[in-house]
């Protein structure tokens, strides 16, 4: 499968608000969000696996991969089409084995020798991040700015996706330095309205600079 | 692998007070512990790898089966002996087929038709429970009492473990109502003397009665 990571869609069921969580998520596809994440935390299993589940279904008539985050048993039992893990999840070698080399393995990186490390190791793809400060509960320490993702960029053959703080307003910075996409939580699933929001980022970000 | 359920230890990090919890939980084997489940909340992903690979480690040492609780993930990448589920976790069907048919698969019930259940869709044993009013944190709702207990045994052709409440006190009425073994948290891991306590269980247990 050829990734799309332009617009790369985070989970998080806290922060839509008001909004119905999944129709939140389907207007989001539906405006152009090219790759999709679940990324659930404080949750058991049956209801991560519930989630993921009806996620994917939906992810599925958008024809968008759906990668599961930190949780590589959700992404068997679902069948999904990759996992996400960070620093703090099980051994990147270890998830690659079992996990199979046909999935998308994604690795969180705050540095060049991490994202090498997760290169090394088989990852398809680094999440970068976090870019700028952000509110969001991500897997990240102090923000990287535009130098360290440039940094990361420039030292790995892997796609690299830009995280953290990322909005309309900054995602030409992002393109800029080299990375292959946005991602994005809040950013997206917080905004009252979520297809205008990916339409607006997908636009801007597609955009001839 | 021929299974002793007789003296089922489950963890609890937190619950080992003062006490080294490797040691706690290395004295208790030694004590005579014939199962030992890691069940660690709220914990990420690395620190449940690690500790599940130490204990694994350990628990091989007295030739005593690992089994997982709740994260087949876990299970799968440390290789351990089994894993236990309950109704809040995967779906016991997918966690089955996944795991594959020579690891141990265990599953809480509270009633009759859960126990069932559990059995038909390929568990190896049931945890029962909880059989006493407790205060560790276990999914279980009221006690189901030595009834509850008898009922479940009684209906179904896998082992029954008896878990919640139970002590030097009470374990004989948990054998006398047909359960092949009783399964234990803080009446070993919080108690002072983790080698005595598993020890007077196993001996208590053992005894003809
Ligand atoms: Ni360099």
């Amino acid at each position: 499968m050829a990734i799309d990571y332009s617009l790369y869609l985070i989970t998080d069921r806290l922060l839509v608000g008001d909004k119905d969580f999944f129709d939140a998520i389907t207007y989001a596809l539906n405006g152009g969000v090219t790759l999709l994440q679940v990324r659930e935390k404080n949750i058991d299993s049956k209801n991560f696996y519930n989630i993921a589940l009806k996620l994917k279904q939906i992810a599925r008539e958008f024809n968008v991969p759906l990668i599961v985050n930190d949780r590589l048993d959700i992404a068997l039992a679902i069948d999904a089409d990759g996992l996400h893990i960070g620093q703090n999840d099980l051994p990147i070698d270890v998830v690659r084995s079992i996990l199979g080399k046909d999935k998308i393995l994604g690795y969180s990186a705050s540095n060049v020798e991490e994202a090498l490390y997760g290169e090394k190791m088989g990852a398809d793809y680094i999440g970068a991040g976090a870019v700028f400060a952000t509110g969001s509960k991500l897997d990240a320490g102090d923000a990287i700015g535009l130098k360290g993702l440039k940094e990361i960029v420039e030292h790995v053959h892997i796609p690299v996706v830009g995280i953290g703080g990322i909005s309309i307003n900054n995602l030409s910075e992002i393109k800029a330095v080299g990375a292959e996409g946005i991602s994005l939580i809040s950013g997206i699933l917080s905004q009252k309205d979520t297809y205008k929001a990916a339409k607006e980022l997908i636009q801007q970000w597609k955009k001839k600079s």
